[in-house]
């Protein structure tokens, strides 16, 4: 399973990943989950990966080889976001069509960034190959095992939250992801975007022994059983 | 859909649900979705359901008339809650097997309680008849769209969690369920039932415009945006 976060705020953008893979509870590994490609004063795209490994493996393959050959349609050509979008979806099509039509290989993906001359965007591309953008009203967008981390993100993410805010509340989203899936699972990366930099912000590596995820973690908990017990008590209930 | 938990704990047994029901998203209704049924002295159960609506009525109503005629099994004549969860998964096949094999007509069920001489226990009935019961290590369980309440249920829910406590949990793991998915909704029914007393306990009854039901939704919200702002920032991670 996975967790993957992409906010989309006024200041930019923040990017969210947990790194544990696995086929069966028995055959577990670790795998990078957030990729970066980046034309420097061009363009710069962060994509998020989840599903069958084989096929995401392949996706990100094929998108560094069509960037590595001269004349080919790429990342670099695309003149906007959701033609991105759409060249990834038909490259995932094209994967999972090799393996068959079973639903088994399978992927989403989350893709943001900025081309020079536009604004930031971000979308999520379904296993189907189509996408949806994010909006004012549905500022981040989820792949994975979504449902545990999306009450913190209601909450917390608005259009003028600061990139900081949303990076620590994808983080805060990610936790509470992990202490209910036991297949979600760190290292965890997270990646800021600021508007118009067109080269990329602040990238975080947090691996499972990281002091500050333990913070988080603890502090958070604590945080909420307090805010629990602070709660006005049901013997105030009068209807 | 539906979201319900029962919680077991050393103090005795908390059931809460939500009332909404929906075929399609155009199609909405209300219906009661906790059930007592109490023979003084001698037993209370309290039945949670989940799925398809006319399997649901089905199965509650196959109860009632049981309990109903003399002579015959019902939830009054059994001798453990493992065999009245036995009973009411083979009431459920029943009834989904009147309506075809579609996964359509499935439904789940939390049955709770108390038999005179014997100790309250609480299980989780699946759509295909068998049961899983509460233990020490996973003293809650739940039915329906599950997910986005279970945090808060992990955090709080332990075995000497006094019965008032895991109540109000029970209705913020609520609150957070009606904020992330329109298609669960108040009223939210909430009982509680005291270990030993083969009587019911409290029973709550909380209307969409219940006062309580406001002041927990918008005290949880500030107390969860306030603890947020207090985390370690991000500024702060060395690895």
């Amino acid at each position: 399973m996975t967790y993957c976060v992409g906010i989309k705020v006024n200041g930019g953008l923040v990017f969210c990943s947990d790194s544990r893979t696995n086929s069966g509870i028995d055959q577990g590994g670790l795998s990078k989950k957030l990729f970066t490609f980046h034309q420097p004063g061009a363009c710069i795209y962060y994509l998020l990966v989840s599903g069958n490994l084989a096929t995401t493996q392949a996706v990100v393959s094929r998108i560094e080889s069509d960037l590595a050959m001269a004349d080919t349609q790429s990342l670099f050509t695309m003149n906007s976001i959701r033609n991105a979008a759409d060249y990834i979806g038909q490259l995932s099509l094209a994967e999972q069509g090799k393996a068959g039509s079973s639903s088994m290989f399978q992927a989403s993906f989350i893709l943001g960034g900025q081309i020079s001359g536009q604004s930031p965007d971000l979308v999520m591309i379904y296993p189907e190959g189509n996408a949806i953008a994010a909006t004012e009203l549905m500022p981040f967008l989820q792949i994975g095992e979504s449902k545990y981390g999306k009450p913190i993100l209601d909450r917390i993410i608005k259009l003028d939250t600061n990139l900081e805010t949303c990076a620590l509340c994808a983080l805060v989203s990610m936790d509470s992801t992990l202490k209910s899936n036991l297949s979600v699972g760190p290292p965890i990366d997270l990646a800021i975007y600021h508007s118009g930099a067109l080269q990329p912000g602040e990238a975080y590596h947090l691996p499972e022994d990281s002091a500050y995820l333990r913070e988080i973690h603890d502090s958070w908990n604590q945080k909420m059983i307090d805010s629990f017990l602070q709660l006005p008590p049901l013997s105030s209930v009068v209807n």
